[in-house]
């Protein structure tokens, strides 16, 4: 059994075109956020209660509203909501690729993180528009991954990040095993004075590529290629330790 | 000018101790979130306007309460709010231990992380213990790492992910500079129902401490010495990018 989940909240068409594209091969079963929760990185709720409810669609069952994060979903689903131990989750299809720097802010990552903790192999695949509602090639390409895993030994302690580029699917130039670029949103204030005269703020930026990202996740979408970088949650920067040891900061 | 912050709110005893220790030896700023982000991971605010609030303490200023969580705050004083670009962030003094697989929830380094995406040596300091209010050792060594580091070449690209025991400060037993552990809290959901009748759960777990742990972050704060971990914002798994490409996924 197949867990899907996301970050753009259990109604989103994304969502909703990995479920039809996987149950062709697989049985499987949705928890997700009940709201959109995109930039909430691994975020998880431990000061509200969480709630559970179950939404039908078509006439039928569909799957598990949850109103808390993406790594909340994956976390309640294996404690709390399914009887069997999914043998696999998958996180998305999101809208908008997850890639570059911009991974650390990802609901759609962090959901796919969640069932690497928790033993379980697990990928997270994005579509590189914010505006394409065709997700048919990203749907294609999660059900020829997923027969693919089942078939191999799938790495301890690492998800997969895969990114879809927004083309048709005979556009797609292949798929590139890369590593995260280092191209990031450069966020930008944009200050406003409410009806009661008070200053906020919104939020907001652009994607900025750097020119070391040759090779890397941003680099293949750019070329029309499918991205996979296998990610893990192992953040030491071993390469750094020599030099911090030769600090004076002995207690 | 070293920017603060912290993910427990700007009220928070661990901030403010940080704050004392620190102005002793160099101009401070204080950027934090107006109420408790504990859990937040790498959120950012994208869909709700910022606010941000000038705190007083003792009849003077204080600093700076944003409504958003501790990544939105160092990115918020360095795009709107500071006229200067500090040249240091410290985040904390954390309620509580930011160590094993735990780090990837934590807003206090998420701040930290912010500042090394923006170009500042960054540091996050956490102190082992939810119940301690004693925040003085570990306001020292950070006080011992500003001036250190003022002499050094910080790494590029790179935080440090500082925690102190929860002892007082002549019985440390040694600063270790350690990676990152395994070791994590196991979650459980504890269901209930509300008045009406409605079911919720709270999300709560205790720490488990894996065995393969020796050496590591959780390691160093069990036998009473301050661990700092050099952490990098690159998830990438070198290590399982060939297995991946020996994959028949070819688009």
């Amino acid at each position: 059994m197949i867990l899907l989940t996301n970050d753009d909240g259990i109604r989103a068409p994304g969502l909703r075109a990995l479920y039809e594209s996987i149950k062709e091969v697989d049985e499987v079963c949705v928890v997700a956020p009940e709201t959109e929760m995109s930039a909430v990185g691994h975020a998880i709720t431990l000061s509200d209660p969480l709630r559970v409810k179950e939404i039908m669609k078509n006439g039928g069952f569909f799957g598990y509203a949850v109103s808390g994060t993406p790594a909340d979903c994956v976390k309640i689903a294996l404690k709390a909501i399914l009887r069997k131990k999914p043998d696999m989750v998958l996180s998305g299809i999101n809208q908008g690729a997850n890639v570059g720097t911009n991974v650390i802010y990802s609901g759609t990552v962090s959901a796919a993180t969640e069932g690497t903790i928790l033993g379980i192999p697990s990928i997270a695949i994005s579509l590189d528009s914010f505006v394409d509602t065709d997700f048919s090639a990203a749907a294609a390409f999660a059900k020829r991954l997923v027969s693919q895993i089942r078939k191999r030994a799938f790495p301890k302690g690492t998800l997969l990040n895969v990114n879809v580029p927004s083309v048709p699917a005979d556009q797609i130039q292949g798929v590139e095993i890369v590593p995260q670029g280092k191209s990031r949103v450069v966020e930008t204030f944009d200050k406003r004075v409410d009806p009661r005269q008070h200053t906020y703020y919104w939020q907001a930026g652009e994607m900025v590529i750097m020119e070391e990202d040759e090779g890397t996740d941003c680099w293949a979408l750019r070329h029309k290629k499918i991205s996979i970088t296998p990610i893990h949650f192992d953040l030491t920067d071993y390469g750094n330790m020599d030099l911090i040891r030769g600090w004076e900061i002995g207690a």
